[in-house]
């Protein structure tokens, strides 16, 4: 019987993105079920009843929730094709530390500099984390060298946020994080990412509805 | 050549802790240093530039950082005594879900029980994550089944904090969560668990420093 798989998804999600990029690089077929994030299905809130958030991926109707450990779960089950995480257990503990360090800090600092008025601080500690990151890609092609990997998959989502950084933060990723733009290019060159990523504008417009709701502006 | 290990470590951290019982599970010897948070040693801010937090595992000479991501590399590297990861792809995905789980909601909802004045919320919504964690739990003597495992080691740190949650949120965890408290009993049976945890009165003497640190009293 071949793999049945669904993923429950919103399409200017980073989390969904990370799902997708993965699927992407292991080749896998399957059906993208975009959530109303406003009107959950039933199907989201009976497979993820904890969270009740997207991704979710759902593997011969058996539920897996979490970016990293759904991404985590397709790299072992699919573990021939494309390695995503290294096979060298320190290499991999070192991976799992920066997608852990990019969940913390990337997405929290990210969205305080675009959704809320006062942004000063989080955009200072925004380009703070962006530093280090550029600082750990250094002039590597990737974050784990020559090859996509497990961290540069965790980080490119958020690549569709530097629109909207730049515009509610003011200032420029380019000018900047020099290294990590070409970074961006890099990954952007590969189909796996380009098809799962969306345009920055799409995110833009997200958070400025989100901005509406929340009576940012 | 012998495996070099240290451990930096503070007494009372649950992350600490589960440092400590994933290296007995494995029976390894390591030598454990105490770092004092308030002047942390050259040592520490060299091995953890990023967060400057304990623990820190030095294996060779080279760090690992962050509980959660020590746990699993010390499973991958000693991989056949007292497995701790379950070898089945989708109950290992279970299992990360679960540990992520606790990291996000254990954490928050007991620190802020703790360490607020105005502690209603957080107690609530700590009483619901332990409510989702008994029910998890179920009938089975471990989180994976019938052996200690990934989850159990990531939560019963945790039992540490139940003196100050009922102290500071004036609820009993024994008539509230049954199942929960005896599986804390049958965790502390084993001696990985026991001689790797602190007392609930040091834990519950540190929140006391805390509190008056931060003014909350």
């Amino acid at each position: 019987m071949a793999d049945e798989l669904v993923l429950l998804d919103f399409s200017v999600s980073p989390f969904g993105m990370r799902a997708r990029i993965a699927l992407a690089e292991k080749g896998i077929k399957y059906e993208q079920k975009l959530e109303n994030l406003q009107d959950k299905s039933p199907l989201l809130l009976q497979m993820n009843p904890i969270h009740k958030k997207i991704p979710v991926l759902i593997h011969n109707g058996k539920p897996i929730c979490e970016s990293l450990v759904i991404v985590q779960y397709i790299d072992e089950v699919w573990k021939e094709t494309s390695p995503l995480l290294p096979s060298d257990l320190y290499l991999r503990a070192q991976a799992r530390f920066w997608a852990d360090f990019i969940d913390k800090k990337v997405l929290e600092f990210g969205w305080k500099t675009c959704m809320t008025k006062e942004n000063e601080a989080a955009k200072k500690e925004l380009m703070e984390t962006w530093k280090l990151l550029e600082g750990e890609l250094g002039e590597k092609p990737y974050f784990a060298g020559e090859k996509f990997g497990y961290v540069d998959l965790s980080l490119i989502p958020f690549s569709t946020w530097f629109y909207s950084y730049e515009t509610f933060g003011n200032f420029s990723m380019e000018s900047e994080f020099p290294k990590i733009t070409d970074w961006v290019k890099r990954c952007l060159e590969k189909e796996s990412v380009s098809k799962s990523l969306v345009d920055q504008q799409d995110v833009y417009q997200f958070f400025g509805l989100m901005r509406k709701k929340f009576g940012v502006e």
